[in-house]
């Protein structure tokens, strides 16, 4: 092993509605398996200020809309915010969530568990949007 | 330096109660001595849904204790959940912490600050986890 | 591509005011700029227990305030903590916000989306901080 690359794919997502998770892991499946990675290191980033990216449940689509009404719980969309844009929860939101995600590979598979997803979480929707998969490969 | 490796290792974890914090700073150490890494970057990546990987104070037990019930006090077991496996807030916990972190690799140590470690976050225990480390060697 | 170089800076911060952000976007830019990168990735890391760091918007700085006067609302200075330094919530705000952030290069620069910025979180300042910046170059 004595090459190293580096690879980005960027995609294109179209949002529904102002708070939904989008599933992406098939996306991100795809973009490593093409770069035909054994061994390497995935990172999923969200070049936005209002959306944001997680790993969480796949199964039972009730964990997204808890994870969704929580959010907006905690953070409302409306209260005393300075900023006058009308989507300064979602900036709050984004970075409670995080802007990009880390995946090892192995055996040229995401080493993601049995019951982790990959969501693109919007948070200030609908809108169309990017997300970049950038694949270390060993 | 032409050559990079790209060295996992996985680890288990047996967690004692519902919401629990493990420090894995010495497995993390180990993980990255191990590999031999004098210049890289670590990972730490927690493959499940309701527990997740923080770095904070590891000299005073009295910090873990606060994060844990503070984040009790955002994100209650007991709500009005839709997810009806009765551990929704560890989901939404999972969000909120993370489920991985990135420490880099300098002079063969992990470049954690004088005060930081490295919490494996239990939200949904007792169980058996697993906990995957991987480094990126130069 | 058959040679990686890592390469870590690691540059002072001055905080001024409890709680701030600090911009540290061109701090970053050049930190990656001056390794020569065309095709990389990028790792921000704060070594500190009571600060972190979060990419969010740069151009109406009343986000920052907005984020920062919102995790004060969801995480108060003064409440019943038990760590008894005073700056309990400074540790659950840097558990929340996280100790690191990754960013794509690509065509030699920092992948930020048009909005966006990072940002250094103090929340238990004033004081003199350290930030890591590590890139990987293929």
């Amino acid at each position: 092993m004595d090459q190293v690359h580096l690879i980005m794919r960027t995609f294109k997502i179209k949002t529904n509605t102002r708070a939904e998770f989008v599933d992406v892991t098939d996306t991100v499946r795809r973009a490593a398996a093409e770069a035909g990675v054994v061994d390497g290191m995935c990172f999923v980033y969200v070049p936005h200020t209002t959306a944001g990216i997680t790993i969480n449940e796949g199964a039972d689509p009730a964990v997204q809309a808890d994870i969704i009404s929580h959010l907006e719980k905690l953070v409302p969309h409306h209260a005393a915010w300075r900023h006058t844009e009308g989507n300064a929860d979602a900036h709050v939101k984004a970075t409670l969530v995080g802007s990009s995600v880390a995946i090892p590979i192995e055996a040229g598979q995401l080493a993601l568990g049995t019951w982790q997803a990959v969501y693109f979480c919007e948070f200030d929707g609908p809108r169309s949007r990017s997300l970049h998969v950038k694949v270390i490969k060993g």
